[in-house]
């Protein structure tokens, strides 16, 4: 027996021309350069996309080839997010916090056939051009200037097309986006979305109990478009017809806080860092801020502590949390609350929210030992969560299959390790490669983190491991303070102590100026890790 | 270039090991043929859908074996839902209000090997047990009674499984349920729904601008599950968790509103008909009843008047229109505000809210003209509503593909007249066979219906076309007045004469006790015409 549903492709077109025939009149803000609000509508939007589809199509592009774009988030970046795909190409956005022969690597392994850069990184672009080879490079001008040769001017390129476009036919399985994993050690593989992915990513995320985006939200990326499509709140947006309002380049508190009053934003996305130091600008003046009340934001790429959920909550801003990666699209998990878990006390309450939540629709999760087994779900037992998925990876661009990366049954090895509670809530514990190693257990230096961090003189925290000849690891902290605050190593301690069991406490505390962090705005371990190996070879010549 | 994503089929194995990892503690109630309640949690219903699938498997099911139910809406129907299609079945759901020989020319045209049915509905069975060749027959003991040879004990048969159960691989495409068109003519043909596309159809409901179902919401289908699959509700349901709670053979407006008040319903659906009792029951004691505040009701089937959409606002209770047929899984489009028709003023709002909406997500949807031609969306040219998408069948079971009923390009010819405006609301005028053609210009028996239903006296009305030798077809409509009340028709057409040009208004009133029903609760406008039909030749005989 045969199914009689029509074979119908879950293709980026479908969300395009569905914006175009029911939110014409949704509203696009981009913030410029100069800090002026660029303001158009999905009408507008739609145009520009098919006159970019047009336009690349004339150009020459080819099914499959890679358009890259070195943008920050803006109307533009919109454009050549569904424009490039519905032509069918695939669009690879570049992280222009980089190193740039880091950026020249990465848009060679992926072959990048044409460039779409915004003026103001023409000087980031300068470094590395001699590196790479754009066939022909777009060049958007936001703040003006005429675009000089050998560039083509983007506005001109558009200007040139009528916004008739007809689409290729199209298999779901195609590629549609492409990103790089933002990975600390060794040269970053590349993953490939394809329309199926992209589409589906988004419905999960558009239900109620994931971020439960709708038209009526105002929608603020802060997650940059260059980081894995931006926690794929375009394609959600436009699905809804969603006002969007993108940041450009200005991402300091200020700017951002400034942006969700003015345009009533209900929805934000991004790293807890950021939403970190909005969080101190608020409560440097508890009472000037005019936030929609009930603005949810979603946080991941590394833990929200406890401390700063229940912060924002003193503001009428819900913190929702989440977990992913670039090989899972990537959100993975949201934690919101189970009806039954709403009754909870207070503490437990945070607690749950605190955690990573559990798996959107269509991503089957399990957390395993060392040996392969599945942990049990007590809340306690640590493992690594591998996942598969519609949305998940299998492989990476043009690499064999790593079975340090798949498992042999097909699931993904996130290299990140977490509890689960009999919920199903994970907890991410570490990376598998940041956990300490102590006396043969386990110690996660992401709930130290979290456990200092909730002191009220820290400002930030990052726990590493250093070799130790007894234990083979032991844990160290290194902890940046707030502003005229004060506080001792001996203080911390006593603050932690009562959570831990007592051979967890890190044996040193190191008080710095900053954390040094990745390109993604995630503490970079590795570099502290330097640090603390300088320290002990200084320690050891006095 | 290929895309590194997974190949990850979306199949209800997922959706059902979601539930019984995730929702354990979700509740599911169901009404007993006795009122009792009988309550159990998504682990009961996980573990005996699995006991269901292995005793199927054992009993000799073979993939895309059809597996029929007769049943009402209750825990049992739920667990054959998700039991038959994980073990590669097909669940047929028979519609208990048909004929008695309907249903065996239905059950026969299926080849319906099996088949569960009430303990309560063996009566029905026996009607036309001859006709039909179940292999096995498994009677759901609702009533405590036993369960006597030759019919099979399905409580019996669960308890002999320990619940374990090896999910067969199974492709997307593959089919997972089927159910019948409700024609009024002819024999109705069958369609054939897909694990992807009844998983496709759940998310498109679950999103925030169509039915918006998470896991707070207390689900209500009304809609009988041997109808569309109860509109996806158990599938969204499933997919979140939300506490489901099924009314079983207890569908009056008593039963109903006092379901909704003691399990605190969030989100219902049906008919027109049935809320239009609800609402009267309301009305007779508007301060004694305890809605849940902000309650939301599904309509669909026919059109919901506006005057019922006001009328449930009075009651706190926010009617949804919604528009579909089986052949569209069933939900197409539904009627919700985008943000920035919410300032528009009241009688705009509600004009809108009571069009149909406009279409889901993968839903793409024309209206075009007699020659073909895409109508303008001007909000009054008249229609065909032509959809395609991939919970839209593309043909029948076991027939050839109709030109009648799909175009040549490929989208299905839902027979359903509408007109569409700017933002691409619908709106049904009609069936195509039940547009009235006056003079060569087209009269909507749906409009008309609505404005005299507006009228305080009048409790239902139908409009059917009725021959006339000058002007081809002429409207005549048949009024059922509320208890205690009186009107005529000179009245009623005084009330609706301004809302219509002249020639639109009915040339005669009948006034009838009721409005005889199809098996889905809508208006038999066939039986309407053999009426007037017999009414002409009773006058003529005078």
């Amino acid at each position: 027996m045969q199914s009689t549903m029509m074979q119908y492709p879950l293709t980026l077109v479908h969300v395009l021309e569905r914006a175009g025939r029911y939110f014409r009149n949704s509203q696009i803000v981009s913030r410029m350069p100069d800090r002026s609000l660029h303001r158009c509508t999905y009408a507008d939007f739609y145009r520009r996309s098919r006159q970019l589809a047009s336009a690349l199509t004339k150009a020459g592009l080819r099914r499959g080839d890679r358009v890259a774009t070195l943008m920050w988030n803006h109307y533009a970046h919109l454009e050549a997010y569904f424009g490039v795909p519905v032509a069918g190409g695939v669009v690879h956005t570049l992280n222009l916090r980089l190193y740039p022969e880091d950026i020249a690597y990465i848009a060679n392994d992926a072959a990048d056939r044409f460039l779409i850069v915004d003026d103001i990184l023409l000087p980031l672009l300068e470094k590395f051009s001699d590196g790479v080879q754009f066939e022909k490079v777009f060049v958007v001008p936001l703040t003006g200037q005429p675009v000089a040769a050998p560039y083509h001017d983007y506005e001109a390129l558009l200007a040139a097309e009528s916004g008739e476009f007809a689409y290729p036919e199209m298999d779901e399985n195609e590629p549609a986006a492409m990103c790089y994993t933002s990975g600390t050690t060794g040269r970053p593989p590349g993953v490939v979305y394809s329309h199926r992915s992209i589409v589906l990513h988004s419905m999960a995320t558009l239900v109620g109990d994931s971020f439960g985006i709708k038209s009526t939200d105002v929608l603020l990326p802060v997650v940059p478009m260059f980081h894995v499509l931006s926690w794929g709140l375009p394609h959600a947006a436009v699905m809804v017809g969603s006002k969007f309002v993108m940041p450009g380049p200005h991402l300091d508190a200020e700017s951002l806080v400034e942006l969700c009053e003015t345009e009533r934003v209900t929805f934000a996305t991004g790293v807890p860092t950021v939403w970190m130091s909005v969080l101190q600008l608020l409560e440097q003046c508890p009472n000037k801020r005019n936030l929609v009340p009930g603005m949810r934001v979603g946080i991941g790429g590394s833990a929200a502590p406890e401390s700063m959920i229940r912060a924002f909550d003193k503001f009428g801003v819900t913190v929702i949390h989440a977990w992913g990666m670039t090989e899972t699209s990537p959100i993975a998990t949201v934690s919101t609350l189970k009806p039954h878990l709403r009754t909870l006390p207070e503490d437990e309450r945070y607690a749950i929210r605190a955690r990573a939540g559990y798996a959107l629709p269509w991503v089957d999760m399990r957390v395993v030992d060392d040996e392969g087994a599945v942990v049990a779900s007590d809340g306690h037992a640590m493992g690594e969560i591998q996942v598969r998925g519609p949305f998940v990876t299998g492989s990476y661009h043009n690499k064999e299959v790593d079975p340090a990366k798949f498992t042999a049954d097909g699931w993904l090895r996130t290299g990140d390790v977490a509890t689960i509670d009999s919920e199903g809530y994970i907890k991410i514990c570490d990376r598998t490669k940041d956990l300490i190693k102590s006396g043969g257990e386990w110690i996660s230096s992401v709930d130290l983190e979290n456990a200092i961090m909730a002191h009220p003189a820290v400002a930030e925290a990052s726990v590493i491991a250093v070799p130790h000849q007894k234990w083979a690891e032991r844990p160290m902290a290194f902890v940046v303070l707030k502003p005229q605050m004060e506080v001792s190593a001996k203080e911390i301690e006593e603050f932690i102590a009562p959570r831990f069991a007592k051979w967890w406490l890190p044996d040193e505390y190191v008080f710095v100026e900053a954390i040094p962090r990745t390109s993604t705005g995630k503490f970079l371990k590795r570099s502290l890790r330097e640090m603390a190996a300088k320290r002990k070879m200084e320690t050891a010549a006095e």
